[in-house]
Protein backbone atom coordinates (compact mmCIF):
# COMPACT_ATOMS: atom_id res chain seq x y z
CA UNK A 1 0.00 0.00 0.00
CA UNK A 2 2.77 2.51 -1.64
CA UNK A 3 0.06 4.85 -2.57
CA UNK A 4 -1.96 7.22 -1.29
CA UNK A 5 -5.76 6.60 -1.61
CA UNK A 6 -7.55 8.54 -4.96
CA UNK A 7 -10.42 9.40 -3.06
CA UNK A 8 -10.72 11.16 0.55
CA UNK A 9 -14.44 9.67 0.66
CA UNK A 10 -16.14 8.10 -1.85
CA UNK A 11 -19.78 7.10 -1.83
CA UNK A 12 -21.43 4.06 -3.89
CA UNK A 13 -25.03 5.13 -4.38
CA UNK A 14 -26.71 1.64 -4.89
CA UNK A 15 -24.41 -1.23 -3.57
CA UNK A 16 -25.29 -4.55 -5.44
CA UNK A 17 -23.25 -6.66 -7.27
CA UNK A 18 -21.45 -3.88 -8.56
CA UNK A 19 -21.24 -1.24 -6.40
CA UNK A 20 -20.45 -3.81 -3.15
CA UNK A 21 -17.82 -5.70 -5.03
CA UNK A 22 -15.85 -1.75 -5.41
CA UNK A 23 -16.78 -1.34 -1.67
CA UNK A 24 -14.96 -4.53 -1.53
CA UNK A 25 -12.07 -4.05 -3.49
CA UNK A 26 -11.69 -0.56 -1.97
CA UNK A 27 -11.40 -2.26 1.66
CA UNK A 28 -9.48 -4.64 0.58
CA UNK A 29 -6.12 -2.58 -1.07
CA UNK A 30 -6.31 0.83 1.37
CA UNK A 31 -5.35 3.11 -2.21
CA UNK A 32 -8.73 3.58 -3.72
CA UNK A 33 -10.62 5.87 -0.52
CA UNK A 34 -9.81 6.93 3.08
CA UNK A 35 -12.99 6.59 3.54
CA UNK A 36 -16.04 4.71 1.95
CA UNK A 37 -20.04 5.50 2.14
CA UNK A 38 -22.82 3.70 0.40
CA UNK A 39 -26.28 4.82 0.12
CA UNK A 40 -28.73 2.41 -0.61
CA UNK A 41 -33.18 3.05 -0.98
CA UNK A 42 -33.72 -0.54 0.55
CA UNK A 43 -33.57 -0.80 4.52
CA UNK A 44 -32.46 -4.79 3.53
CA UNK A 45 -29.79 -3.72 1.34
CA UNK A 46 -28.28 -1.26 4.34
CA UNK A 47 -28.81 -3.85 6.55
CA UNK A 48 -26.94 -6.08 4.66
CA UNK A 49 -23.75 -3.50 4.14
CA UNK A 50 -23.80 -3.26 7.53
CA UNK A 51 -23.54 -6.97 8.63
CA UNK A 52 -20.92 -7.08 5.78
CA UNK A 53 -19.31 -4.09 6.63
CA UNK A 54 -17.85 -3.00 4.05
CA UNK A 55 -18.27 1.01 4.31
CA UNK A 56 -17.67 2.81 6.76
CA UNK A 57 -21.03 5.17 6.47
CA UNK A 58 -24.27 3.41 5.54
CA UNK A 59 -26.63 6.14 5.15
CA UNK A 60 -30.40 5.96 3.49
CA UNK A 61 -30.36 9.35 2.14
CA UNK A 62 -28.35 9.89 -0.97
CA UNK A 63 -28.06 13.37 -0.46
CA UNK A 64 -26.62 12.94 2.82
CA UNK A 65 -24.54 10.43 1.91
CA UNK A 66 -22.57 12.34 -1.13
CA UNK A 67 -21.83 15.46 1.22
CA UNK A 68 -18.46 15.88 1.84
CA UNK A 69 -17.26 13.65 -0.58
CA UNK A 70 -14.72 13.68 -3.68
CA UNK A 71 -16.17 10.78 -5.09
CA UNK A 72 -19.23 9.44 -6.18
CA UNK A 73 -20.18 6.58 -8.10
CA UNK A 74 -23.56 5.99 -9.60
CA UNK A 75 -24.08 2.27 -9.13
CA UNK A 76 -27.95 2.01 -9.42
CA UNK A 77 -30.03 0.90 -12.71
CA UNK A 78 -29.52 3.45 -15.54
CA UNK A 79 -32.92 4.52 -15.39
CA UNK A 80 -32.77 5.89 -11.95
CA UNK A 81 -29.94 8.51 -12.62
CA UNK A 82 -32.30 10.94 -13.63
CA UNK A 83 -34.46 10.43 -10.17
CA UNK A 84 -31.25 10.21 -8.09
CA UNK A 85 -29.13 13.38 -9.75
CA UNK A 86 -32.25 15.73 -9.21
CA UNK A 87 -31.72 14.36 -5.61
CA UNK A 88 -28.20 14.81 -4.92
CA UNK A 89 -27.27 17.99 -7.51
CA UNK A 90 -27.32 20.88 -4.77
CA UNK A 91 -25.20 18.86 -2.12
CA UNK A 92 -22.23 17.60 -4.50
CA UNK A 93 -18.99 19.30 -3.09
CA UNK A 94 -16.84 21.90 -5.68
CA UNK A 95 -14.20 19.65 -6.58
CA UNK A 96 -16.23 15.90 -6.55
CA UNK A 97 -15.87 13.50 -9.03
CA UNK A 98 -19.19 12.10 -10.48
CA UNK A 99 -18.98 8.41 -12.12
CA UNK A 100 -20.91 5.93 -12.64
CA UNK A 101 -20.97 2.02 -13.99
CA UNK A 102 -24.05 1.76 -16.26
CA UNK A 103 -23.75 -0.09 -19.29
CA UNK A 104 -25.41 2.66 -21.68
CA UNK A 105 -23.34 5.95 -22.18
CA UNK A 106 -25.48 8.30 -23.64
CA UNK A 107 -27.94 7.90 -21.43
CA UNK A 108 -26.00 9.15 -18.79
CA UNK A 109 -24.54 12.34 -20.76
CA UNK A 110 -27.96 13.51 -20.86
CA UNK A 111 -29.42 12.31 -17.55
CA UNK A 112 -26.90 13.89 -15.34
CA UNK A 113 -25.10 16.57 -17.80
CA UNK A 114 -27.69 19.19 -17.34
CA UNK A 115 -27.99 19.15 -13.42
CA UNK A 116 -23.90 19.11 -12.80
CA UNK A 117 -23.37 21.92 -10.83
CA UNK A 118 -20.24 24.07 -11.31
CA UNK A 119 -17.00 22.39 -10.47
CA UNK A 120 -18.22 18.61 -10.20
CA UNK A 121 -16.62 16.77 -12.54
CA UNK A 122 -18.40 14.13 -15.05
CA UNK A 123 -16.53 11.43 -15.97
CA UNK A 124 -18.85 8.44 -16.70
CA UNK A 125 -17.32 4.63 -17.12
CA UNK A 126 -18.64 0.83 -17.83
CA UNK A 127 -16.78 -1.63 -16.03
CA UNK A 128 -17.80 -4.77 -18.29
CA UNK A 129 -18.09 -7.77 -15.62
CA UNK A 130 -21.00 -8.96 -13.91
CA UNK A 131 -22.32 -12.50 -12.58
CA UNK A 132 -26.01 -14.00 -13.13
CA UNK A 133 -26.50 -12.85 -9.67
CA UNK A 134 -27.15 -9.45 -7.91
CA UNK A 135 -27.17 -7.59 -5.07
CA UNK A 136 -25.32 -6.98 -1.98
CA UNK A 137 -23.90 -10.65 -1.08
CA UNK A 138 -23.39 -11.05 -4.71
CA UNK A 139 -20.22 -9.08 -4.76
CA UNK A 140 -17.02 -9.86 -4.42
CA UNK A 141 -13.32 -8.42 -4.75
CA UNK A 142 -12.24 -9.94 -7.38
CA UNK A 143 -15.02 -9.01 -9.99
CA UNK A 144 -13.24 -6.22 -12.20
CA UNK A 145 -10.15 -8.58 -12.24
CA UNK A 146 -8.86 -8.80 -15.77
CA UNK A 147 -12.00 -7.34 -17.33
CA UNK A 148 -12.63 -4.22 -19.24
CA UNK A 149 -13.46 -1.26 -18.28
CA UNK A 150 -14.64 1.42 -20.67
CA UNK A 151 -14.48 5.44 -19.66
CA UNK A 152 -16.23 7.94 -22.01
CA UNK A 153 -15.23 11.27 -20.63
CA UNK A 154 -17.19 13.97 -22.24
CA UNK A 155 -15.88 16.82 -24.61
CA UNK A 156 -13.97 19.06 -22.48
CA UNK A 157 -13.74 16.59 -19.22
CA UNK A 158 -11.31 17.51 -17.13
CA UNK A 159 -8.22 15.18 -17.57
CA UNK A 160 -6.90 15.04 -14.15
CA UNK A 161 -10.55 13.89 -13.00
CA UNK A 162 -10.46 11.08 -16.01
CA UNK A 163 -7.33 10.36 -14.55
CA UNK A 164 -8.33 9.33 -11.17
CA UNK A 165 -11.48 7.46 -12.74
CA UNK A 166 -8.78 5.36 -14.72
CA UNK A 167 -6.55 5.01 -11.73
CA UNK A 168 -9.59 3.78 -9.66
CA UNK A 169 -10.38 0.90 -12.66
CA UNK A 170 -6.62 -0.08 -13.01
CA UNK A 171 -6.08 -0.51 -9.09
CA UNK A 172 -9.43 -2.70 -9.24
CA UNK A 173 -7.70 -4.67 -11.76
CA UNK A 174 -9.55 -3.68 -15.03
CA UNK A 175 -8.13 -3.16 -18.19
CA UNK A 176 -8.72 0.20 -19.87
CA UNK A 177 -10.22 1.49 -22.86
CA UNK A 178 -11.34 5.13 -23.44
CA UNK A 179 -14.21 6.25 -26.15
CA UNK A 180 -16.98 8.45 -27.11
CA UNK A 181 -20.48 7.90 -25.28
CA UNK A 182 -22.18 7.35 -29.01
CA UNK A 183 -19.06 4.83 -29.60
CA UNK A 184 -19.47 2.62 -26.85
CA UNK A 185 -23.02 2.31 -26.91
CA UNK A 186 -23.20 0.85 -30.57
CA UNK A 187 -20.33 -1.33 -29.37
CA UNK A 188 -22.20 -2.56 -26.71
CA UNK A 189 -25.45 -3.00 -28.08
CA UNK A 190 -24.05 -5.71 -30.23
CA UNK A 191 -21.60 -7.25 -28.09
CA UNK A 192 -23.76 -7.23 -25.16
CA UNK A 193 -27.63 -5.84 -25.04
CA UNK A 194 -28.53 -7.60 -28.45
CA UNK A 195 -27.37 -11.20 -27.27
CA UNK A 196 -29.45 -10.56 -24.03
CA UNK A 197 -32.28 -9.79 -25.99
CA UNK A 198 -31.86 -12.72 -28.58
CA UNK A 199 -31.68 -14.81 -25.14
CA UNK A 200 -34.68 -13.45 -23.03
CA UNK A 201 -36.39 -14.07 -26.18
CA UNK A 202 -35.64 -17.07 -27.23
CA UNK A 203 -36.64 -18.34 -24.10
CA UNK A 204 -40.10 -17.10 -24.34
CA UNK A 205 -40.56 -18.39 -27.70
CA UNK A 206 -39.30 -22.21 -26.15
CA UNK A 207 -42.17 -21.46 -23.63
CA UNK A 208 -44.94 -20.75 -26.44
CA UNK A 209 -44.27 -23.92 -27.46
CA UNK A 210 -47.05 -26.55 -26.66
CA UNK A 211 -46.72 -28.29 -23.93
CA UNK A 212 -45.43 -31.37 -24.43
CA UNK A 213 -42.61 -30.07 -26.93
CA UNK A 214 -41.82 -27.48 -24.09
CA UNK A 215 -41.17 -29.95 -21.64
CA UNK A 216 -38.72 -32.28 -24.15
CA UNK A 217 -37.18 -28.59 -24.57
CA UNK A 218 -36.54 -28.24 -20.99
CA UNK A 219 -34.98 -31.60 -20.74
CA UNK A 220 -32.42 -31.48 -23.89
CA UNK A 221 -31.63 -27.85 -23.02
CA UNK A 222 -28.29 -28.87 -22.81
CA UNK A 223 -27.01 -28.10 -26.47
CA UNK A 224 -27.10 -24.30 -27.24
CA UNK A 225 -29.70 -23.25 -25.85
CA UNK A 226 -28.43 -23.57 -22.53
CA UNK A 227 -25.56 -21.32 -23.21
CA UNK A 228 -28.17 -18.79 -24.11
CA UNK A 229 -30.37 -18.84 -20.92
CA UNK A 230 -27.43 -18.13 -18.79
CA UNK A 231 -27.14 -14.75 -20.11
CA UNK A 232 -31.24 -14.53 -19.91
CA UNK A 233 -30.98 -14.87 -16.20
CA UNK A 234 -29.96 -11.91 -15.43
CA UNK A 235 -31.43 -8.89 -13.55
CA UNK A 236 -34.86 -7.48 -14.84
CA UNK A 237 -34.89 -3.52 -13.71
CA UNK A 238 -30.71 -3.33 -14.52
CA UNK A 239 -32.16 -5.02 -18.26
CA UNK A 240 -35.37 -2.97 -18.60
CA UNK A 241 -33.32 0.19 -18.06
CA UNK A 242 -30.23 -1.13 -20.62
CA UNK A 243 -32.77 -1.96 -23.73
CA UNK A 244 -34.95 1.40 -22.68
CA UNK A 245 -31.88 3.60 -22.16
CA UNK A 246 -29.87 2.50 -25.70
CA UNK A 247 -32.75 2.02 -27.91
CA UNK A 248 -31.16 3.49 -31.16
CA UNK A 249 -28.42 1.52 -31.32
CA UNK A 250 -30.21 -1.51 -29.85
CA UNK A 251 -32.82 -1.18 -32.40
CA UNK A 252 -30.18 -0.46 -35.25
CA UNK A 253 -28.45 -3.65 -34.37
CA UNK A 254 -31.80 -5.98 -33.77
CA UNK A 255 -32.43 -4.47 -37.95
CA UNK A 256 -29.40 -5.77 -38.89
CA UNK A 257 -29.71 -9.05 -37.20
CA UNK A 258 -32.83 -9.56 -38.13
CA UNK A 259 -32.03 -9.06 -42.31
CA UNK A 260 -29.14 -11.04 -41.70
CA UNK A 261 -31.12 -14.02 -40.11
CA UNK A 262 -33.74 -13.75 -42.57
CA UNK A 263 -31.04 -14.34 -45.24
CA UNK A 264 -30.16 -17.56 -43.63
CA UNK A 265 -33.57 -18.98 -43.32
CA UNK A 266 -34.02 -17.87 -47.13
CA UNK A 267 -31.12 -19.66 -47.60
CA UNK A 268 -32.09 -22.85 -45.56
CA UNK A 269 -35.40 -22.73 -47.43
CA UNK A 270 -33.62 -22.99 -51.73
CA UNK A 271 -30.61 -25.16 -50.36
CA UNK A 272 -28.16 -22.60 -50.88
CA UNK A 273 -25.19 -24.29 -49.09
CA UNK A 274 -22.77 -22.01 -50.01
CA UNK A 275 -24.52 -19.22 -48.42
CA UNK A 276 -24.86 -21.25 -45.06
CA UNK A 277 -21.23 -22.56 -44.96
CA UNK A 278 -20.07 -19.39 -45.65
CA UNK A 279 -22.49 -17.82 -42.63
CA UNK A 280 -20.76 -20.59 -40.41
CA UNK A 281 -17.26 -19.64 -41.55
CA UNK A 282 -17.25 -16.15 -40.65
CA UNK A 283 -18.37 -17.59 -37.09
CA UNK A 284 -16.05 -19.55 -36.74
CA UNK A 285 -13.29 -17.19 -37.93
CA UNK A 286 -14.54 -14.35 -35.10
CA UNK A 287 -14.52 -17.08 -32.53
CA UNK A 288 -10.68 -18.04 -33.29
CA UNK A 289 -9.88 -13.79 -33.09
CA UNK A 290 -11.75 -13.63 -29.96
CA UNK A 291 -9.23 -16.62 -28.71
CA UNK A 292 -6.34 -15.23 -30.13
CA UNK A 293 -7.66 -11.86 -28.14
CA UNK A 294 -7.85 -14.08 -25.27
CA UNK A 295 -11.87 -13.24 -24.87
CA UNK A 296 -12.98 -17.13 -25.49
CA UNK B 1 -17.38 -56.82 -17.90
CA UNK B 2 -20.19 -59.43 -16.58
CA UNK B 3 -22.28 -58.65 -19.72
CA UNK B 4 -21.73 -60.16 -23.24
CA UNK B 5 -20.99 -58.03 -26.05
CA UNK B 6 -24.54 -56.13 -27.88
CA UNK B 7 -22.70 -56.52 -31.17
CA UNK B 8 -20.32 -59.27 -32.69
CA UNK B 9 -19.24 -56.92 -35.16
CA UNK B 10 -19.76 -53.57 -35.09
CA UNK B 11 -18.71 -50.67 -37.50
CA UNK B 12 -18.34 -46.51 -37.36
CA UNK B 13 -19.10 -45.30 -40.78
CA UNK B 14 -17.30 -41.96 -40.54
CA UNK B 15 -14.55 -42.14 -37.15
CA UNK B 16 -15.04 -38.53 -35.92
CA UNK B 17 -15.43 -36.60 -33.11
CA UNK B 18 -18.27 -38.47 -32.37
CA UNK B 19 -17.76 -42.12 -34.08
CA UNK B 20 -14.52 -42.60 -32.90
CA UNK B 21 -15.74 -41.54 -29.15
CA UNK B 22 -18.25 -44.74 -29.53
CA UNK B 23 -15.25 -46.75 -31.05
CA UNK B 24 -13.04 -45.56 -28.10
CA UNK B 25 -15.69 -45.87 -25.19
CA UNK B 26 -16.53 -49.61 -27.01
CA UNK B 27 -12.71 -50.59 -26.91
CA UNK B 28 -12.66 -49.52 -23.00
CA UNK B 29 -15.76 -51.32 -22.03
CA UNK B 30 -15.69 -54.76 -23.90
CA UNK B 31 -19.28 -55.57 -23.49
CA UNK B 32 -20.59 -53.26 -26.60
CA UNK B 33 -18.86 -55.09 -29.66
CA UNK B 34 -16.67 -58.47 -29.61
CA UNK B 35 -15.00 -56.47 -32.69
CA UNK B 36 -14.84 -52.77 -34.15
CA UNK B 37 -14.50 -51.81 -37.75
CA UNK B 38 -14.00 -47.79 -38.69
CA UNK B 39 -14.77 -46.83 -42.30
CA UNK B 40 -13.86 -43.40 -43.45
CA UNK B 41 -13.32 -42.16 -47.17
CA UNK B 42 -10.37 -39.24 -46.28
CA UNK B 43 -6.65 -41.20 -46.01
CA UNK B 44 -5.84 -38.86 -43.33
CA UNK B 45 -8.58 -39.97 -41.14
CA UNK B 46 -7.64 -44.07 -41.44
CA UNK B 47 -4.17 -43.59 -40.69
CA UNK B 48 -5.60 -41.36 -37.76
CA UNK B 49 -7.57 -43.96 -36.94
CA UNK B 50 -4.69 -46.95 -37.14
CA UNK B 51 -2.22 -44.29 -35.60
CA UNK B 52 -5.05 -43.98 -32.40
CA UNK B 53 -5.64 -48.19 -32.02
CA UNK B 54 -9.51 -47.48 -31.21
CA UNK B 55 -10.72 -49.98 -34.00
CA UNK B 56 -9.49 -53.83 -35.31
CA UNK B 57 -10.57 -53.53 -38.80
CA UNK B 58 -9.76 -49.89 -40.76
CA UNK B 59 -11.22 -50.21 -43.89
CA UNK B 60 -11.83 -47.74 -46.28
CA UNK B 61 -14.46 -48.59 -49.35
CA UNK B 62 -17.50 -48.60 -46.74
CA UNK B 63 -18.96 -52.10 -48.66
CA UNK B 64 -16.82 -53.97 -47.63
CA UNK B 65 -16.36 -52.63 -44.12
CA UNK B 66 -20.17 -53.19 -43.35
CA UNK B 67 -19.74 -57.31 -44.46
CA UNK B 68 -20.77 -59.60 -41.64
CA UNK B 69 -21.17 -56.74 -39.42
CA UNK B 70 -24.58 -57.40 -37.08
CA UNK B 71 -24.31 -53.58 -35.96
CA UNK B 72 -23.71 -50.58 -38.33
CA UNK B 73 -23.98 -46.67 -36.69
CA UNK B 74 -23.55 -43.66 -39.54
CA UNK B 75 -21.60 -41.20 -38.29
CA UNK B 76 -21.05 -38.60 -41.39
CA UNK B 77 -22.79 -35.54 -41.85
CA UNK B 78 -26.59 -36.51 -42.34
CA UNK B 79 -26.21 -34.64 -46.39
CA UNK B 80 -24.24 -37.70 -46.87
CA UNK B 81 -26.67 -40.58 -45.99
CA UNK B 82 -28.51 -41.04 -48.91
CA UNK B 83 -24.97 -41.90 -50.97
CA UNK B 84 -23.41 -43.89 -48.10
CA UNK B 85 -26.55 -46.18 -48.17
CA UNK B 86 -26.75 -46.47 -51.94
CA UNK B 87 -23.00 -47.96 -51.73
CA UNK B 88 -23.37 -49.79 -48.66
CA UNK B 89 -27.12 -50.82 -48.83
CA UNK B 90 -26.50 -54.35 -51.26
CA UNK B 91 -23.76 -55.28 -48.69
CA UNK B 92 -25.88 -55.04 -44.87
CA UNK B 93 -26.18 -58.94 -43.85
CA UNK B 94 -29.42 -59.79 -43.04
CA UNK B 95 -30.69 -58.92 -39.12
CA UNK B 96 -27.89 -56.39 -39.23
CA UNK B 97 -29.00 -53.69 -37.19
CA UNK B 98 -28.30 -49.71 -38.64
CA UNK B 99 -27.99 -46.92 -36.79
CA UNK B 100 -26.93 -43.35 -36.95
CA UNK B 101 -26.00 -40.24 -34.75
CA UNK B 102 -27.79 -37.66 -36.67
CA UNK B 103 -29.13 -34.58 -35.17
CA UNK B 104 -31.74 -34.61 -37.49
CA UNK B 105 -33.97 -37.51 -37.64
CA UNK B 106 -36.65 -37.33 -40.11
CA UNK B 107 -34.03 -37.00 -43.00
CA UNK B 108 -32.72 -40.50 -42.00
CA UNK B 109 -36.33 -42.30 -42.09
CA UNK B 110 -36.21 -40.21 -45.69
CA UNK B 111 -32.86 -41.45 -47.17
CA UNK B 112 -32.56 -44.73 -45.59
CA UNK B 113 -35.71 -45.91 -45.51
CA UNK B 114 -36.18 -46.50 -48.76
CA UNK B 115 -32.81 -48.08 -49.51
CA UNK B 116 -33.07 -50.92 -46.78
CA UNK B 117 -33.06 -53.95 -47.52
CA UNK B 118 -35.20 -56.81 -46.03
CA UNK B 119 -34.53 -58.12 -42.73
CA UNK B 120 -32.16 -55.01 -42.23
CA UNK B 121 -33.44 -52.92 -38.99
CA UNK B 122 -33.34 -49.45 -38.77
CA UNK B 123 -32.89 -47.37 -35.25
CA UNK B 124 -31.68 -43.70 -35.17
CA UNK B 125 -30.42 -42.32 -32.81
CA UNK B 126 -28.99 -38.71 -31.44
CA UNK B 127 -26.69 -38.35 -28.72
CA UNK B 128 -26.71 -35.17 -27.71
CA UNK B 129 -23.24 -34.36 -26.99
CA UNK B 130 -20.06 -33.07 -28.69
CA UNK B 131 -17.40 -30.55 -28.19
CA UNK B 132 -15.96 -27.37 -30.72
CA UNK B 133 -13.74 -29.95 -31.77
CA UNK B 134 -13.89 -32.48 -34.79
CA UNK B 135 -12.22 -35.29 -36.07
CA UNK B 136 -10.66 -38.79 -34.57
CA UNK B 137 -8.43 -37.54 -32.34
CA UNK B 138 -10.68 -34.99 -30.44
CA UNK B 139 -12.97 -37.86 -29.67
CA UNK B 140 -12.79 -39.66 -25.84
CA UNK B 141 -14.53 -42.69 -23.95
CA UNK B 142 -16.74 -40.23 -21.73
CA UNK B 143 -18.15 -37.87 -24.32
CA UNK B 144 -21.67 -39.63 -24.05
CA UNK B 145 -21.47 -40.01 -20.03
CA UNK B 146 -24.79 -38.23 -18.31
CA UNK B 147 -25.88 -36.67 -21.41
CA UNK B 148 -28.96 -37.47 -23.26
CA UNK B 149 -29.24 -39.88 -26.54
CA UNK B 150 -32.87 -39.32 -28.50
CA UNK B 151 -33.42 -42.81 -30.05
CA UNK B 152 -36.03 -42.27 -32.67
CA UNK B 153 -37.33 -46.02 -33.72
CA UNK B 154 -39.51 -46.07 -37.02
CA UNK B 155 -43.25 -47.25 -36.78
CA UNK B 156 -43.28 -51.04 -36.40
CA UNK B 157 -39.25 -50.79 -35.37
CA UNK B 158 -37.89 -54.47 -34.07
CA UNK B 159 -38.19 -53.74 -30.57
CA UNK B 160 -35.31 -56.54 -29.84
CA UNK B 161 -33.05 -54.00 -32.55
CA UNK B 162 -34.21 -51.19 -30.33
CA UNK B 163 -33.60 -52.53 -27.10
CA UNK B 164 -29.94 -53.42 -28.23
CA UNK B 165 -29.41 -49.43 -29.48
CA UNK B 166 -30.89 -48.39 -26.07
CA UNK B 167 -28.69 -50.93 -24.09
CA UNK B 168 -25.61 -49.36 -26.91
CA UNK B 169 -25.94 -45.80 -25.40
CA UNK B 170 -26.67 -46.81 -21.96
CA UNK B 171 -23.37 -48.46 -21.67
CA UNK B 172 -21.62 -45.43 -23.19
CA UNK B 173 -23.30 -43.58 -19.95
CA UNK B 174 -26.35 -41.58 -21.64
CA UNK B 175 -29.93 -41.26 -20.76
CA UNK B 176 -31.96 -42.44 -22.91
CA UNK B 177 -35.38 -40.90 -24.20
CA UNK B 178 -37.54 -42.47 -26.95
CA UNK B 179 -39.86 -40.18 -29.45
CA UNK B 180 -40.92 -40.28 -32.97
CA UNK B 181 -38.68 -38.83 -35.57
CA UNK B 182 -40.83 -34.93 -36.00
CA UNK B 183 -41.22 -34.40 -33.03
CA UNK B 184 -37.31 -34.85 -32.24
CA UNK B 185 -36.83 -32.79 -35.25
CA UNK B 186 -38.65 -29.65 -33.80
CA UNK B 187 -37.16 -29.93 -30.01
CA UNK B 188 -33.69 -30.03 -31.21
CA UNK B 189 -34.45 -27.25 -33.94
CA UNK B 190 -35.81 -24.80 -30.96
CA UNK B 191 -32.80 -26.35 -28.18
CA UNK B 192 -30.16 -26.30 -30.83
CA UNK B 193 -30.14 -25.55 -34.43
CA UNK B 194 -31.85 -22.13 -33.97
CA UNK B 195 -29.59 -20.97 -31.38
CA UNK B 196 -26.56 -22.14 -34.02
CA UNK B 197 -28.15 -20.28 -36.61
CA UNK B 198 -28.44 -16.66 -34.43
CA UNK B 199 -24.66 -17.40 -32.84
CA UNK B 200 -23.42 -17.92 -36.64
CA UNK B 201 -25.65 -14.94 -37.45
CA UNK B 202 -24.69 -12.36 -35.33
CA UNK B 203 -21.15 -13.09 -35.77
CA UNK B 204 -21.80 -12.20 -40.00
CA UNK B 205 -23.43 -8.68 -38.39
CA UNK B 206 -20.40 -8.16 -36.01
CA UNK B 207 -18.23 -8.81 -38.95
CA UNK B 208 -20.13 -6.51 -40.92
CA UNK B 209 -19.71 -3.41 -38.85
CA UNK B 210 -17.19 -0.38 -39.91
CA UNK B 211 -13.91 -1.02 -38.84
CA UNK B 212 -13.31 0.79 -35.88
CA UNK B 213 -16.41 -0.87 -34.37
CA UNK B 214 -15.62 -4.16 -34.97
CA UNK B 215 -12.12 -4.35 -33.41
CA UNK B 216 -13.88 -2.34 -30.52
CA UNK B 217 -16.32 -5.70 -30.68
CA UNK B 218 -13.32 -8.34 -30.66
CA UNK B 219 -12.38 -6.17 -27.97
CA UNK B 220 -15.37 -6.50 -25.77
CA UNK B 221 -16.82 -9.82 -26.40
CA UNK B 222 -16.50 -10.78 -23.41
CA UNK B 223 -20.10 -10.22 -21.89
CA UNK B 224 -22.89 -12.14 -23.66
CA UNK B 225 -21.43 -12.25 -27.18
CA UNK B 226 -18.82 -14.71 -26.23
CA UNK B 227 -21.29 -17.48 -25.56
CA UNK B 228 -22.68 -17.08 -28.60
CA UNK B 229 -19.29 -17.48 -30.46
CA UNK B 230 -18.48 -20.70 -28.75
CA UNK B 231 -21.43 -22.36 -30.35
CA UNK B 232 -20.73 -20.66 -33.30
CA UNK B 233 -16.99 -22.81 -33.58
CA UNK B 234 -18.77 -25.25 -35.05
CA UNK B 235 -18.21 -28.16 -37.91
CA UNK B 236 -19.09 -26.27 -41.21
CA UNK B 237 -20.17 -29.73 -42.97
CA UNK B 238 -22.02 -31.08 -40.28
CA UNK B 239 -23.85 -27.63 -39.66
CA UNK B 240 -24.84 -27.15 -43.03
CA UNK B 241 -26.03 -30.43 -43.66
CA UNK B 242 -28.23 -30.15 -40.14
CA UNK B 243 -29.73 -26.69 -41.44
CA UNK B 244 -30.45 -27.99 -45.12
CA UNK B 245 -31.99 -31.73 -43.64
CA UNK B 246 -34.29 -29.90 -40.79
CA UNK B 247 -35.48 -27.06 -42.71
CA UNK B 248 -39.17 -26.71 -42.15
CA UNK B 249 -38.75 -26.97 -38.11
CA UNK B 250 -35.93 -24.75 -38.02
CA UNK B 251 -37.88 -22.12 -40.19
CA UNK B 252 -41.00 -22.35 -37.85
CA UNK B 253 -38.77 -21.98 -35.23
CA UNK B 254 -36.91 -18.47 -37.09
CA UNK B 255 -40.05 -16.92 -37.60
CA UNK B 256 -41.16 -17.68 -34.15
CA UNK B 257 -38.34 -16.24 -32.91
CA UNK B 258 -38.41 -13.62 -35.42
CA UNK B 259 -42.04 -12.45 -34.36
CA UNK B 260 -40.97 -12.38 -30.77
CA UNK B 261 -37.84 -10.32 -31.25
CA UNK B 262 -39.90 -7.88 -33.54
CA UNK B 263 -42.50 -7.71 -30.51
CA UNK B 264 -39.36 -7.11 -28.43
CA UNK B 265 -37.96 -4.35 -30.87
CA UNK B 266 -41.25 -2.51 -30.67
CA UNK B 267 -41.57 -2.34 -26.82
CA UNK B 268 -37.96 -0.98 -26.45
CA UNK B 269 -38.67 1.75 -29.30
CA UNK B 270 -42.53 2.64 -27.72
CA UNK B 271 -40.75 2.67 -24.19
CA UNK B 272 -43.37 -0.54 -23.03
CA UNK B 273 -41.14 -1.14 -19.69
CA UNK B 274 -44.19 -3.96 -18.49
CA UNK B 275 -43.46 -5.76 -21.75
CA UNK B 276 -39.74 -6.04 -21.58
CA UNK B 277 -39.67 -6.89 -17.84
CA UNK B 278 -42.63 -9.76 -18.59
CA UNK B 279 -39.78 -10.88 -21.20
CA UNK B 280 -36.93 -10.57 -19.25
CA UNK B 281 -38.51 -12.69 -15.91
CA UNK B 282 -39.88 -15.41 -18.62
CA UNK B 283 -36.16 -15.84 -19.84
CA UNK B 284 -35.35 -16.05 -15.89
CA UNK B 285 -37.85 -18.61 -15.07
CA UNK B 286 -37.20 -20.76 -17.79
CA UNK B 287 -33.27 -20.58 -16.53
CA UNK B 288 -34.40 -21.38 -13.17
CA UNK B 289 -36.20 -24.50 -14.76
CA UNK B 290 -33.26 -25.35 -16.02
CA UNK B 291 -30.90 -25.18 -12.92
CA UNK B 292 -33.37 -27.46 -11.42
CA UNK B 293 -33.30 -29.87 -14.19
CA UNK B 294 -29.79 -29.96 -13.72
CA UNK B 295 -29.58 -29.29 -17.33
CA UNK B 296 -27.55 -25.89 -16.78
Amino acid sequence: MAEAPLFQRLCIIGPGLVGSSILRVARERGDIAASLVASARSEHTLERVRALGIADVVEGDAARAVQGCDGVILCVPVGAYAGVMAHIAPHLAPGCILSDVGSTKGSVLRDLGPLLPEGVHLVPAHPMAGTEHSGPDAGFAELFRGRWCIVTPPPGADPEAVARVRALWERAGSMIETMDAATHDKVVAIVSHLPHLIAFTICGTADDLAQETREAVLRFAASGFRDFTRIAASDVDMWRDIFLNNREAVLEMLARLTEDAQAFGRAIRWGEAGFIEDRIRRGRKIRRSLIELKQA
